[in-house]
């Protein structure tokens, strides 16, 4: 049967994905920042986030150089992105139930009376996650942080 | 990395569970179904089935009884769950995000820009699947057969 921990829930990459891509967006344009500052910025472990980094470059929403003032940066697609499009460049199509994948997917969607309601549930989420992009959460990060005086 | 199937997705014991709940409420009241049948009808393994079926038995959703006229029945808790509970007596707790768990979770939550979004995305797929009772979507079922003339 399945784990309780994984039904209906993002994955560690994806939270980590739209953690170091927000952080990234309150830094200033053109400021490449390296590895182990983003490890410690985000909570997430170097080795952990430097794949999820490769994800997000070849998905062109990030970029990097190697040596002196070398490091990551985001990019005017990463800073535009919603927060669906990084779960996404992540893990794929968000898909609720097998029976919203494209395609065949499952032969029982066309009388299924629960097909419509997994429909509209992920509709609803998506309504949420779709409405906030990267740079968005990172102007509320910037708010925040200035009221509370804490330091990134 | 994760893999793409699994992100945000419902498990296939949690949508076994509502194929077998509602077929179960579009029959009368105190009538037993037998596993062979269920399985047919619902489109499921019978084995995997089985172990659908003594979950939400655990659950008190379902009754079962062996012998001649045994089979599996639906209780009065089992018409009235809503999709959410039956998918949790499945899963456990829905929780989109590891953060959105009871107790310490994520010690990142009072700061996160993101955990806002999380929360709000939460709330709005269970604003649908909590409107939906087992018994609503057996009659979504039993209007659409009568229409089709479809026998279940």
């Amino acid at each position: 049967m399945a784990q309780s921990s994984s039904s209906m829930q993002l994955t560690r990459a994806a939270d980590y994905a739209v953690r170091v891509t927000v952080h990234l967006a309150t830094l200033p344009a053109n400021e490449r920042t390296v590895l182990p500052e983003l490890a410690r910025a985000t909570g997430v472990p170097a080795t952990f986030l430097s794949k999820v980094l490769q994800k997000l470059r070849d998905c062109g929403f990030v970029t990097s150089r190697r040596g002196q003032a070398g490091g990551f940066e985001l990019l005017a697609a990463g800073r535009a992105a919603t927060i669906t499009q990084i779960i996404e460049a992540m893990d794929g199509p968000i898909c609720l139930n097998l029976c919203l994948a494209h395609g065949e997917s499952c032969n029982r969607k066309h009388f299924c009376p629960a097909h419509p309601v997994w429909i509209d549930a992920q509709k609803a989420m998506l309504g949420v996650l779709n409405n906030f992009t990267v740079t968005d959460l990172a102007i509320k990060a910037a708010m925040q942080n200035g009221a509370n005086g804490r330091s990134r």
